[in-house]
């Protein structure tokens, strides 16, 4: 199983209007489109892919919601498609242990520490100073990305206490849906032995 | 300059509802993603892009709209702000030629061969049984993409009838605006030498 988190800074933690995603939502736009990337082939899902995203923003943060490419329907690669899925999470009474809102659509209390504690794997963390991509191999990954913000210092204190390695998709600075765009190019290519 | 051409065959050609672009507004949201993986970086714009859409849908098809990223402004990476400047496009008249509707963002009546005519290049189609990409290089690059549907048989020997090469980004069907994901970052590398 692939696992890809992205922590959304400012997305709100109560139901949001689908009309303005990158406004009133908190820049909920960028999971959305984190989503599409992680989980969408051409006419399939990618099924052994798991998408968390750390919501942080007002009103009740944390909150944890999870994507899991073997079992969501009903999911559309269109930004609002995800985002009305994340909205239907969010009207769950959020508890300290995973609800189902939708099939493969899950949400729980809970912030990026106790994500990384449940889910027990080297962290794969995306930053421009990383090592290459290209050439690694991936077993099992866990990659952490950063929304338009980054991560704050005390995120990178809590990846930095876990086994971890810093890795880069390319020369240039990406907003994080590429990023996970390459990755998961880039694991294609290595299943395939291309 | 590098060039990105993507056919939307359902895409209407009247200005449509910003709330449903899979479906009223004929998988608009497959062209906005395309603009999206096109133009941006993180905090930036890649001025050295243009976006080319071509859009068959009723009720005038077809009409082309281009995004010139050494000019484009308020454009942010969400769906629907790429969404809202191709409908403002589409409110304008549009001729044989073309009118600009917003800073960086034009318009006019034509189809696909009307556009490689006039950019003259050698074409990139992107095909699944293409040649690989990692190795190529790209001067002056004009990448020719499908949606959902692909190219038409018809489109495809308007492509066969000009310099062309076929190009795959690797072992599985991607979505568009994926594709062009990985061939920003492998021009990238090729820029920088990674």
């Amino acid at each position: 199983m692939k696992d890809f988190i992205i922590i959304g800074h400012k997305a709100v933690t109560a139901p949001f209007s689908l009309n303005d995603l990158p406004g009133a939502a908190g820049r909920m736009d960028i999971l959305c489109r984190c989503v599409n990337a992680a989980l969408f082939l051409s006419h399939d899902l990618r099924r052994d892919v798991r998408v968390y995203l750390v919501l942080k923003g007002e009103p009740a943060p944390p909150k944890l919601i999870s994507f899991n490419g073997a079992e969501v329907r009903y999911l559309s690669p269109d930004e609002r498609s995800a985002a009305s899925l994340i909205k239907k999470a969010l009207e769950k009474n959020a508890q300290d242990f995973w609800t189902e809102s939708m099939p493969g659509v899950s949400i729980r209390k809970g912030e990026l520490g106790d994500l990384l504690a449940e889910l027990g794997k080297k962290i794969i963390y995306l930053r421009e100073d990383g090592k290459e991509v290209r050439g690694m191999r991936f077993d099992e990954p866990l990659f952490v990305l950063g929304d338009h913000m980054g991560l704050s210092d005390e995120e990178e204190k809590i990846i930095e206490g876990r086994e971890h390695e810093n890795v880069s998709v390319g020369p240039l600075s990406l907003h994080a849906d590429h990023c996970i765009v390459i990755l998961n190019n880039e694991m294609d290519r290595i299943e395939k032995h291309i």
